[in-house]
């Protein structure tokens, strides 16, 4: 548990410099760049990735111009996209300084630059995060008013009628997997919310440091797991079908389901009885093999 | 006005005291287990009586398996029953409070400890109704997109046109209470979301207490009556239909409505002009027959 | 940039000032009282306006019985409207004191007491309108679960099925301009929301002056400029026929267009260079063709 406070507390420090740098006047914003950059850079890739791959491929192999599509379903896949690999950029430097703590043996070296200023602003991604997870909530709500989804129902009800031959039968398990991709979406979403909530500085205020890093971390992870099988299950039965690799290309969700897992698998492994146990000391201040004095005169060597 | 200014009082500082507690290193959220507890039950509850009365009394009595509806119609009957209850439950001690000041004629006397627990963990019984709350309003948006919403739809029409005979009618009256139905439920939620706002710890330290205490009050009553209406037209022709009581058991929401209805009618009792005088005499000092002394003496005799 | 943070310092002071006046026992939110009445002011208005011109239209013309869309239908037009010129009007003050300075070419003049109170009172109108937004935004998700909105889409698709003459085509047009439509309101809603958040005081407290005057004034216009592009849209291929105007008069949204279009221009013309350029110096001191005591002179003629 002293683990993520460790991380917490060094964030916070540096989280109140950079309040400090904010008085500077000519800078708006500083702790927000990066990970707007990173999200305006990842909804650019993810938009132009599947334009090609649902506009475009409609357009070129099937004569059909879907480019309608762009306002609403395109934005509705690019949103979630990009905000599940913003969550779990949120939750991947805390893994990685996990493990480069276990590699070095020790919690008194000093992190490398790059994931230092990562750490430092993980509060302003998971925000993004959020932001973005808003606009998906609310894309969704109001698929159901859309022409293009009544006119849709509209003509499959009128091809029910014409043909016959095939029933209209009820498939449960769609039934079940609908409902239960929904649920984890709300569920998600909720949670999501929760934590942006307790990020306001009134209300992180009240709680303690335990409750802090209690809510972020293990509701943090949570929230993530919940998100990433809400994107599994978005998949569930397209994986092995051959018409999901347009001109052989993954298509969006698989892509953003890679960084998440990844998290989820390392933080999995972390947590093993083990694995957690040498952890725990080293960030009690034990170090492997070597004392102190000869850790200092090693490190001169090493760098 | 001092009425509900006085409980405000007693409740808030024993909030901070409560907060001080937090820094005890071992227990999380300490003020929150109550809340939470009868939270788990009450949903515990509420999903195992629903799933008897829709889902096994459907595969017993019409072998039909609807055990899909379980994610998502189930789960938003659970959250807005057990969110009301709870709302209810957040004023009833005030209410439960006024009737002992009535009852003892005096407000010397400390409350029993029951009640002063219950009192202290309003706020938070308040946040998670709201959270329930929130969570059946997106359950509520994401209806129309869901796969048996439309396949039901889709039957719908299909049987329609098979069966010219009976015409399709707009029925006005059908119209007129689903559409009430749903504005007071969107009314409930915006008063329910507002009182959350006012408890965030920021927002209610720029209100006065005479403000704080309008808000928590007047607009609290108000919403739990607007979300009780909501509850009563849901069911509003459905409480004399035998079919209604499957298994000779009630609906949900009919149980659901017993302790809000209770709190709005104790709190039209309080608000009658003589009641009103009696209790605002109270809550300034005065006492029924005896002088303090005797009371003092009568306390000791009593206890 | 300068030019808004005059605004926002006199704001903020005078903010304080009235926060001192709440402690008075007597008065409850002094501060929201104006906002409030314009906003029930306005809501009963267009009330009126639309039930005149859309239910007792159809009912006089046409004989039909359209009363049930009072509860949802119109309440949905109503929150909208006010909801924007709510809007609007929190941005009028800035740009009429802007077009005062220029006008007196001075900043020390102080403004007629009308326009002061205006500006105090701007956050509220703004959370007012961010209110009746969200009001809005939930009465659009649930329009797909109405009673009358199921019944009008079955009821088309047997009419679609009977009348076989005319193919039921699907319009490009259409899609592209309802999305935009919807994906304006989106993204509108989304920056008032944004805009609520940083006027929460433990949000603010964090920003720097700069911050704050960037978000409150370049984020409040583009919002501004979005929602009225969201009602531009909306009437669109409406405003030319004559059917929109009933006996003779304009649709609500129509009239709610006026303030923010006027708004939207004044600030453009703001916003060219040669304007802002005296402005801007108007704001850091520099006074046109009078030196300081000569205008104080004037001044005692002028009043």
């Amino acid at each position: 548990m002293s683990t993520k406070l460790g991380l917490t507390v060094l964030d916070r420090g540096s989280l109140s410099a950079a309040r400090e740098l904010e008085d500077f006047p000519l800078r708006l914003f500083p702790e927000w760049r990066l990970p707007l950059r990173v999200a305006f850079g990842l909804m650019a890739f993810f938009f132009f990735y599947l334009l090609i791959r649902d506009v475009i491929y409609a357009y070129v192999e099937q004569r059909k111009d879907i480019s309608y599509r762009i306002m609403v379903s395109l934005a509705n896949k690019v949103f979630p996209i990009v905000s599940l690999i913003m969550l779990s950029l949120c939750y991947l430097p805390g893994v990685i300084a996990a493990f480069l703590q276990l590699y070095r043996g020790t919690k008194y070296r000093r992190f490398p630059d790059w994931l230092d200023r990562w750490m430092l602003c993980r509060k302003q991604m998971g925000l993004v995060a959020l932001g973005l997870a808003f606009l998906h909530a609310i894309y969704t709500f109001i698929i159901p008013i859309r022409y293009a989804v009544r006119h849709k129902l509209i003509s499959r009800v009128v091809d029910e009628i014409d043909n016959k031959t095939t029933p209209f039968d009820f498939d449960k398990t769609e039934a079940w997997g609908t409902d239960s991709f929904y649920v984890l979406g709300i569920l998600g979403f909720f949670l999501y919310v929760l934590l942006g909530l307790t990020s306001l500085p009134s209300v992180g205020g009240t709680l303690s440091w335990r409750e802090f890093s209690f809510i972020q971390s293990k509701l943090g992870h949570l929230t993530l797991g919940i998100c990433t099988a809400h994107g599994y299950i978005y998949g569930w039965n397209k994986f092995l079908r051959p018409t999901t690799y347009k001109w052989y290309t993954p298509p969006g969700y698989m892509l953003c389901l890679i960084v998440p897992s990844v998290v989820l698998v390392l933080k999995v492994l972390l947590l093993l009885p083990c694995v957690d146990r040498t952890l725990t000391r080293i960030r009690q201040g034990w170090e492997r093999t070597q004392p102190r004095e000869e850790k200092f005169m090693n490190k001169s060597t090493n760098l």
